[in-house]
């Protein structure tokens, strides 16, 4: 298909059941629409800005629960690592390994992904330019892996804020397929109480407008039950809400596939 | 119809040759397009960086030229105002009456143009939310006149960039139809030299995302000879290009009024 | 004396007996710590955020009361202009003219405050970077008038805050003379009701930075009821503190003064 | 002595000639000037934007100059850590381990630093507010460890600039001494290029303004020969200005340790 593609799932593991309640809805919609699907879950959460946040069921557990969603659904799917140690854990279980934005310029990290031969998302990092991301990207297909992406959830806008810069999609595709993290890119961090905020109201307005700059992929975190979600309820999507939603990006990506390019003639 | 509007034409009013000639071609287009059409030309150019930027050719000159654009192609004209003094003036020749973005904190030059009782179109300052934006249509409407629009040309972003925060779309929709200004809001500002800079290979990508974020209307500058353009030929768009850049954001356009909306049921 | 020089009064003139009793204090601590000091007092506030908010007691009643406060205490003042037309007026009662920051790339207004032969005091805008300061400089002395000064009230950082750089310090030094707008670079503007937050609490800090960042000047506005101002109350200066302040920010600026220069040799 | 102290050293220890070369100048001003130091070197660059940058000469052989630099002038000294497995391995030679700007959210690794009981310095992340530099600080002082510092090596602001936000001196003092990086805060980050700039000849202003602010120490990478330095040559002090610089900082300091405090009696 020429649709886009869609990194989706729980923001963290959190069990068995609903990892599979939620890959399930997400499959079958993805299947009728043509959407190439990579189910997302993290396996453990490294960065929380206070420690008292929750941070996982345990790597190994969490890790095997990826694997089964594959493998029942036959999808691949993705999970952040955060250490080098991480990397050949990891890769053991999914097909996809993600570099935190926090810490894509940690070349260690980045190396030891990409010799995985793993596809590696490489987030792009909160204070980086769109620019700067080649670097990155260099730096996995300099380990001879040509399989890298660039995930875009959203810039430094002030302590308290995050704004996309939509200048940067056709500037990234230079370097690799860039993705949209949708529902990241809508927090609104650094809060002195140490838990992020967000405007999941935005979801609808954000994705749309990441289609029409021409992302190839979309990234967005969902729950069936964000208020309880154990991180990053704040801006998930509700699950309910993801086919019409998914639905109407497809619409959308037709549209743009179909429009003559500009020329200067 | 249910298609966006267009302001558009060159920066400033160079001479009635150049006016009429630009007119002519985005007439015709978006009478095929079915797009409302509204011909924008600055009469004077007050906030150049340095005194020896090209300021205009004679206020009351380049009003006439407004007025016969307007009468010879039956499209109605906007046209910016820098002083309480202008905005009389310029309401005897012109439509649409705008506020440029630095201006449009000055409550008594707001409330002059709300006076004439022609429809106001704010710019959002650089350096505004676009929640703030309230009070400044508020003003209008305090004048007992309720055609105001806002336009968005961007947000600044360090000292040498321009942002656009598509998330301002829905916000502001709340206040007053929005504009995307795609040309403006694509400067790169404040360089040492005091001669702004712009990516104009980017109007396609921001013009898509804003009609797919739900802009009522497009702001977009044009000239045939960017480069010799008197004023902003650096973010331009060659006329050439504007016909088919509108006939895509139509179609785009029809799909986003396509799609259903998402409920969260 | 070699010490800064200080502008301060209250935001707005609010009548005479406020403005009087305001420059009583301010002048005695000054005359003792050879300070040279300006009056100041804005006679008409006109780009507030809301309609409805304080814009002044009548223009030509606070320009007679500045002049009143330069013949009883013998000492200079300094006043915000926002139209061409105000230029000539104001300069009939003070001896420097102030462009608000909003405004300083209006060459018609700077220009026209530059005429008047009076000292013309530009706010750095929000939105503008130190470098670029240089051409609104060069408007005044195209017209003439080599007495101008640049005043830095901080920059926009993120929709809510304001930063003050302080790398922009010997950079406008090269100029004009630099002076600290230390409360209003304090302000937390744009909220959504229209109402600009402060944090006064960080005067102290920021005035004793600028100093030894080497600014010539010290602007502070200042009110013996800041939470009954009329303007600006949320990040004036309670001017019981003004004397201990500027004792302590003189001790400062003589050590600086005594510091031999960094030689790369 | 009430002074301040400082972290100063080379950016990267480039073999054990250079780092004994450069201790032994700053040991001895520091020594005439009552300046607790520590010394600074990192023994490996993790994080690098471009992989072909230069990293290191070998972790072991890194640390054990630090060491040897410890033994010959009894100073302690300060390393960077970017793994877990780094924490224990770099706290058998040295005295301070500082976590990076990019990884201070990652839990683990504070977490690591602090149970190796040695004093931790975070680096407050280029996207972090003062205020939530709580947190992380906290991650130290509930691992029983209470000797934790701050250092502010500058806020994002765009995507080529860094920004020093003096109102978070105040603000982080409430949580641990505070200590300013004047060269990391002069960089200006993601260039195209990979190769960071910088603004040396602002060192002065910055320190001066730090110390003014009211900073517990200084942070300042220095360098004999800045231009041939293996990284970060953008932005270091040469060597020759230090001592000179060092005597004007700690005569600010004096003045400013006299200085009585205001009260708003």
């Amino acid at each position: 298909s020429n649709n886009f593609f869609l990194l989706s799932g729980p923001c963290a593991i959190e069990g068995e059941d609903m990892a599979m309640r939620i890959a399930e809805v997400i499959v079958k919609v993805t299947d009728e629409l043509k959407i190439p699907y990579v189910f997302k879950g993290s396996f453990k959460k490294a960065n929380r800005s206070r420690a008292d946040s929750f941070t996982g069921i345990g790597d190994e557990k969490a890790l095997k629960i990826l694997r089964k969603v594959s493998e029942t659904f036959k999808v691949p799917t993705i999970t952040d690592i955060h250490e080098v140690s991480d990397a050949d854990m990891a890769a053991e279980y999914v097909d996809v390994l993600q570099i935190p934005a926090f810490l894509v310029r940690q070349t260690d990290l980045v190396v030891a992904a990409a010799e995985t031969g793993k596809t590696v998302n490489l987030k792009k990092g909160q204070f980086m330019s769109p620019e700067s991301m080649k670097h990155a990207v260099n730096k996995v297909k300099e380990s001879d892996n040509e399989n890298v992406w660039i995930t875009d959830r959203g810039t430094m806008f002030g302590y308290q804020d995050m704004i996309v810069d939509f200048r940067g999609v056709p500037t990234m595709k230079q370097y690799a397929p860039v993705v949209l993290d949708v529902t990241h890119s809508l927090q609104q961090p650094n809060q002195a109480s140490g838990v992020t905020g967000g405007r999941p109201e935005l979801i609808n307005t954000m994705a749309r407008a990441g289609i029409a700059a021409g992302v190839d992929g979309i990234f967005m975190e969902t729950h069936f039950d964000p208020a309880n979600a154990k991180s990053d309820g704040a801006n998930m999507l509700d699950l309910k809400m993801l086919p019409q939603l998914l639905k109407n990006l497809t619409a959308l990506r037709q549209t743009i596939n179909s429009l003559p390019s500009l020329v200067n003639n």
